[in-house]
């Protein structure tokens, strides 16, 4: 099916550069257009696990928080205790609403003392940020500056980021970053990105600037074999990496997701959605849970919708994301599953629109 | 280009009947797949300015504000009075952060008493819309409900919505609605959708029957030479109907949008942004504006992204949307352009990508 370009949705800075590459398929997030495939999709997850790849996710926006209460307003924003934060750190937070309903996943930038970057999931979370600030009268611009985040993933990426940068790089902690240029181009180098075979993500600050920037990763890659590529849906599902909207619904909350241990419930600084998610915490039974399932022989590409999972005719939650593993040789998913159909060895009936099947609930992450 | 489907982007209750029905392009709105073409622009719209079309825009989702405070959150996130408003009567209303950011141009339903649906442009004003419910401390209910427009417009559409529910539909004002029942299915009857040539919209409330409701619409219009359509790209340019994001930039003000007279700025009601927008209203100039733009002979197709303009080689903005106008026969535009280079009669250079243009500015709406 073709997806129609035009002017509601916006292009990357590296959008010229993607389809120069061949890209095949787009998907669209934070309202712009997200390259997902270049037509080898094996290959594509082959070239990320053993050597290098480089993906636009440009359309990882950030919302920029400057001003005097810049850090006051990060800390409402985000499920986790930023106090110790300092100018260099990135750390990854869920944000959540009065409710403890998750809004998001971002990684929160400390880029200086009064400046922080949200860089985030797909969401209008600079119009929560800008409602809050406003709300509680604080000092302090909300904004998406021009910054375009390009990934370098993968075994290698490490040696491709030195060779462009210096070893520096090298002693960059996870989700830590560094300010640097090259041929003139503005960037922070973060040791990070949506996958678990390391990685850096080059966080572009000109946007006139993004198909020079690909063209120095491609060139510097190239003794290392890297190509294009996209966050990968089989190794993320693999990996157990979140992928907001996908692996989520409306109401669900951190806790019910596997993430409790990127907040601060116990700490002594206020956020929103804190009392709600201490409550659902403290009464222990979660009203459901992410958890891993292995399905049956079938074939399994890339689920196109959420399937419907019941035990014994009675609706128990959803399939979110399916595929058959590589790593591990046989379909697996993630499932939001209500408890107490959560637990491990439940066999659930599921309905995939052609056909029904069945999977087993396993603990995450996925093991051999 | 294709796109890319995944569990990340829902499909709408209409989907497998748009897909039987020859769907060709699709865009993301509101995380949703939206179709846009079925392989024909011209008689697509053919169909809707002569004839009846109907149209697929569940992704027009709706913010349900419920409970005792759901008229008082109305009305601040609303930048109109709406206190006169009665059930079953629709407003379009902007509805703006506290600087006077326009977030969206809804259409307001006043459901019930207690009831009340915000029908959305692309973004999530469920969150934003709930930041202020929590942040104020009232007690109301936002959720997004289970509803999915189905447009039926043209200047045959009454014809086809009478044969289905009856002639009462006829004596409906535009933006009113009723509830309403076919073959079980519940809907409410509206008199809108995003076209200037007549029309109703089909709230369809249970998303199990959706293919269910575009068959039997299809088949009541069929005497009337219905077809299937989507929001038109070329209609909706030269009726100056707004696109939110396509028009519009993160900073522009309703004022700037043309839309003052779907505000209520002199009211003693309160509602989020009137102090801005009332103190950019006195300062008499606007920063920018959005006009018409008569493009010179070379053909026009749907621009990909905006086009820079420029006067004497300085920026002075973009034009958002241009296509080749079937009414007018003469490639037109809508810009946002800054004052005061918005005057009738300026000549701007526009920057296409492949080539520079020229065009003139003229009022709204388009004229012969």
């Amino acid at each position: 099916m073709e997806l129609a370009f035009g002017p509601r949705v916006a292009k990357s800075p590296y959008f010229d550069a993607t389809v120069a590459a061949g890209v095949t398929h787009f998907s669209v997030y934070n309202q712009m257009y997200m390259p997902v495939l270049y037509g080898d999709p094996e290959g594509e997850y082959r070239r990320l696990t053993e050597a290098v790849a480089i993906w636009d996710v440009a359309c990882q926006r950030q919302v920029e928080l400057h001003g005097t209460d810049a850090a006051a307003l990060a800390q409402l924003l985000c499920a986790r205790d930023l106090r110790t934060q300092v100018v260099g750190q990135g750390k990854y937070a869920p944000v959540c609403d009065h409710r403890g309903r998750i809004l998001n996943d971002p990684v929160v930038l400390k880029v200086d003392e009064d400046r922080w970057w949200l860089s985030i999931a797909d969401g209008d979370l600079l119009w929560w940020a800008r409602a809050i600030a406003a709300e509680r009268g604080l000092d302090v611009a909300v904004s998406e500056p021009d910054v375009s985040p390009l990934a370098i993933q993968g075994p290698k990426a490490e040696d491709v980021v030195a060779s462009m940068f210096g070893d520096w790089i090298r002693d960059l902690k996870y989700f830590w970053f560094g300010a640097a240029e090259i041929k003139d181009i503005p960037v922070l180098v973060s040791r990070s990105g949506w996958s678990k075979q390391g990685g850096f993500e080059l966080y572009l600050r000109d946007g006139r600037r993004g198909v020079d920037l690909w063209n120095l990763v491609l060139a510097a890659g190239e003794p290392h074999g890297i190509g294009p590529g996209a966050p990968n849906y089989i190794e993320r599902i693999e990996s157990n990496l979140l992928s907001f909207r996908a692996d989520t619904v409306d109401d669900c909350t951190p806790l019910e997701l596997g993430l409790g241990r990127f907040m601060s419930l116990d700490s002594d600084v206020d956020f929103i959605g804190k009392d709600a998610l201490r409550a659902q915490r403290d009464r222990g039974a979660l009203p459901r849970r992410l958890v891993g399932v292995t399905l049956d022989d079938q074939p399994t590409g890339p689920n196109e919708h959420p399937w419907p999972a019941s035990v014994d005719g009675r609706p128990v939650g959803s399939i979110r994301a399916a595929c058959h593993s590589i790593r591990f040789d046989r379909p697996i998913a993630l499932a939001l599953i209500d408890t107490p159909h959560d637990v491990p060895g439940t066999v659930l009936d599921i309905d995939t629109g052609v056909g029904t099947r069945s999977g087993v609930v396993t603990e995450l992450p996925f093991t051999d």
